[in-house]
């Protein structure tokens, strides 16, 4: 998952924002505006299918496993694609096929950051996706250590040719991911030669953490890395004992030219209205260093179990449920903007593109932004998901990819997730599936399909 | 801290077993049997003293950020051991002064650990204290993974010739070490060439853990490493679909021969009888890989305090406080079992010997086993510590060194502490002055600097 902050907007998304507010919300009303006689005993076949079997954690497993990281550009994204589409065909699901997309491709190389002073040690560290390469011999230079921009604008004379660390304490995802975005042309403007950030989580084992960064325009780009939560604060406590630091930085990042990749497209095309759609989706690059089993392997797997589980238990809505495994979520986001500008012609039709990429723990519910009737509706449809605690629609958006089909018009939305302690992981190389409980995954793939059968199979449309 | 079992004893320690019982046992009656009237303001002082203050905290910081890892037979736990000497002499301390002792000196060296079957890929890992190393060019073999010696004693003919992975899930500490401390000669009698484990730990953020292990006797010595659960489960996995693990692993460790090193010995001399002693303690060496803030920084600076606090306030009690920091607690014992040597004479006259190594969080108390007498007497101190939660006292041995004591007759006790988290940082990189919250080692100096002038200033003798 990434914020839009780090797509230039420079605003924190609506699902960021929304996500903090998830507990505190209210439920809409429930007010009975369909009738749910229909879809009882669907919802409790397809819950049924999805919770009493590991198949899900299985699959989802094999796939981190068997792939590994699955970044843009590389060959393991591809490799895993292909593995999807002819899984996706065996499975029985129609239209199965690949939707080419030209995606930014960035490559880490090697790196290493180092103190030279005062106590000679490794830091641990991940440089930040988009960031620019050292000079070959690396850029050694006094640290100085700030705890947020204020500080850093308060101490700019000091920052002139040093490496500038941004030791953020973690306050909210939306808000601490400001210094991975933004931290690089912020100190370069003060003339620092190059910049790090503290991790952006609440808690490590130290534990870097990578992400998307983005240069401002006219700004001296200089390189851009996450150290960890440990190191930072060591830094920090050597520089408030008056101590210099040095460190040394050493990174040959570079951004090649754009490389194919593919959407993955599959349906349970509509019995009655095939061309009116119901996207149901997760993405399926991770980043460079993690299998992304959270982040979005459970959101992959949950949004093709959905559909899988329509085909086996003989469940043809309506309309068509779109399974769409976004490519490039991570790092451009072209996936869903390709998709948007392909499907333009389509999108009048496409009722509702739900997305899983929260994380993948206990789903609560989803999070949606409709006017009166379209909430009445989807929340009338949750309550088939209150035995499972999965019935809570919350005010929101979707997940980063689907919000690019929101300025079209459709209205979108996220399976929300107990998420708690889903930043420990994110973007590391502890996203493993082994932080995965199979039960969860069952679960998260029932809300999706009980959700997405349901809006497709209504006798009307999806207010909008 | 260590297990006995690592030491040849091959059973659960004490202490090790007291941990898991600390919240279900009983407090012994607190029964009136010392007049507590005199303590009540003493105590009010020394926890006053100690917990408002971040001295503690910026001690233990500094002295981690200053040497950082302090293993036994290193020159970083040689110039500590110099540093805490000079600043206990500025502290006031009486009698401070080093006592010398031989320690074991195990090199780790370069050591790596990768996949090369069916994916490659590297392998965070640790190599434990003790093992032998591979040969130069490293050891190459299939993996044969097993989650007990159970299961490798039911497939020892599948074992030749293969790297064998303990893939055992945490249950205690005293129950998982096992396989740390044993499994390289159980899995070296099946054949194996190499063995690794899952690290002992109940989670972790792809953290290896090192620690002790002991190979038998007429037994042959194949080199032994931790690997992380991630990677262990992921291995476990590949097995269980049927697909070949192969893995290379590389290892330079050597033991040297001993290395001299220091007991760290400072005194409050008692005002009445100053050769009747009660000892507290902590041990300042750690892990190659470690700072060790929690394992166990923390205890020697809680120890120092005690001492440093009463010096401050005036307070001398009736017999000698006397601050031990044991050198070599982690790789041998050596500092404890050469003061137990040394001080042979002596030990009819330590009246009690008090260790802090479970890791630093908020205190709930002391481990103590003795007498009815013994027992009421240490409930009826501890109950001045009831203000800040830190008054149970519960059945059990002191921490490894003070244990060293006790074949003499010397009563030992333990600092508990709200451990539940403790083995997330054992022993890895992430044991880090982050990791202690201020507030709880001021408080745990407090409970140590309490217990230990109440026994010192007792009329009568701790009975034995």
């Amino acid at each position: 998952m990434i914020s839009s902050l780090l797509l230039g907007l420079l605003v924190p998304s609506v699902s960021a924002l929304a996500q903090d507010d998830v507990t505190s919300q209210p439920t809409p009303a429930k007010r009975t505006v369909i009738d749910l006689s229909n879809y009882q005993s669907i919802a409790a076949k397809l819950i049924q299918a999805a919770t009493t079997t590991d198949f899900a954690h299985q699959r989802l497993a094999e796939l981190c496993d068997t792939f590994g990281p699955r970044f843009s550009g590389t060959t393991n994204l591809e490799a895993a694609i292909d593995w999807v589409l002819t899984r996706m065909k065996a499975d029985g699901l129609e239209n199965v096929h690949g939707e080419d997309v030209m995606v930014p491709h960035w490559v880490r190389g090697e790196e290493s950051a180092e103190i030279l002073e005062p106590t000679r040690s490794t830091l641990p560290m991940l440089g930040l996706g988009g960031s620019v390469a050292t000079p070959k011999e690396g850029i050694t230079a006094p640290a100085l250590v700030v705890r947020s921009f204020d500080e850093l604008q308060k101490r700019a004379t000091e920052a002139r040719g040093k490496i500038v660390l941004f030791n953020a304490p973690f306050v909210s995802y939306g808000q601490s991911v400001a210094y991975r975005a933004r931290g690089a042309s912020q100190a370069a403007k003060a003339g620092a030669v190059a910049s790090l950030i503290r991790s952006v989580t609440p808690f490590g084992l130290q534990t870097p953490h990578t992400g998307m960064m983005n240069y401002e325009t006219n700004v001296t780009r200089i390189p851009h890395a996450a150290i960890t939560i440990e190191d930072a604060e060591r830094l920090q406590r050597w520089q408030e004992r008056g101590q210099k630091v040095v460190l040394r930085l050493n990174m040959s990042a570079q951004s090649l030219p754009d490389a194919p990749s593919r959407n993955v497209v599959a349906e349970i095309v509509g019995r009655e209205k095939p061309d009116e759609i119901v996207v149901v989706s997760g993405h399926l690059d991770s980043w460079d260093i993690s299998p992304g089993a959270i982040d979005d392997v459970g959101g992959v797997v949950s949004a093709w179990e959905a559909a899988r589980l329509m085909h086996i238990l003989g469940l043809r809505p309506r309309r068509t449920v779109r399974v769409v495994l976004w490519t490039n979520e991570e790092n451009g986001l072209r996936g869903a903007r390709s998709y948007a500008e392909r499907h333009r012609q389509e999108l009048a039709k496409h009722l509702l593109a739900i997305e899983s990429d929260r994380g993948t723990f206990h789903p609560t519910g989803f999070s949606f932004q409709g006017n009166d009737r379209a909430n009445a509706i989807v929340g009338q449809l949750a309550s088939l998901l209150d035995g499972m605690h999965a019935d809570k629609i919350v005010p929101g958006g979707g997940g980063a990819d689907v919000e690019q089909l929101a300025p079209a018009g459709v209205p979108v939305m996220e399976l929300t997730v107990e998420d708690a302690n889903y930043f420990w992981f994110h973007h590391t190389t502890a996203d493993t599936p082994d932080k995965v409980n199979p039960k969860d995954l069952g679960q998260c793939a029932a809300a999706m399909a009980v959700m997405a059968y349901g809006i497709a199979d209504l006798p009307e449309i999806l207010p909008r």
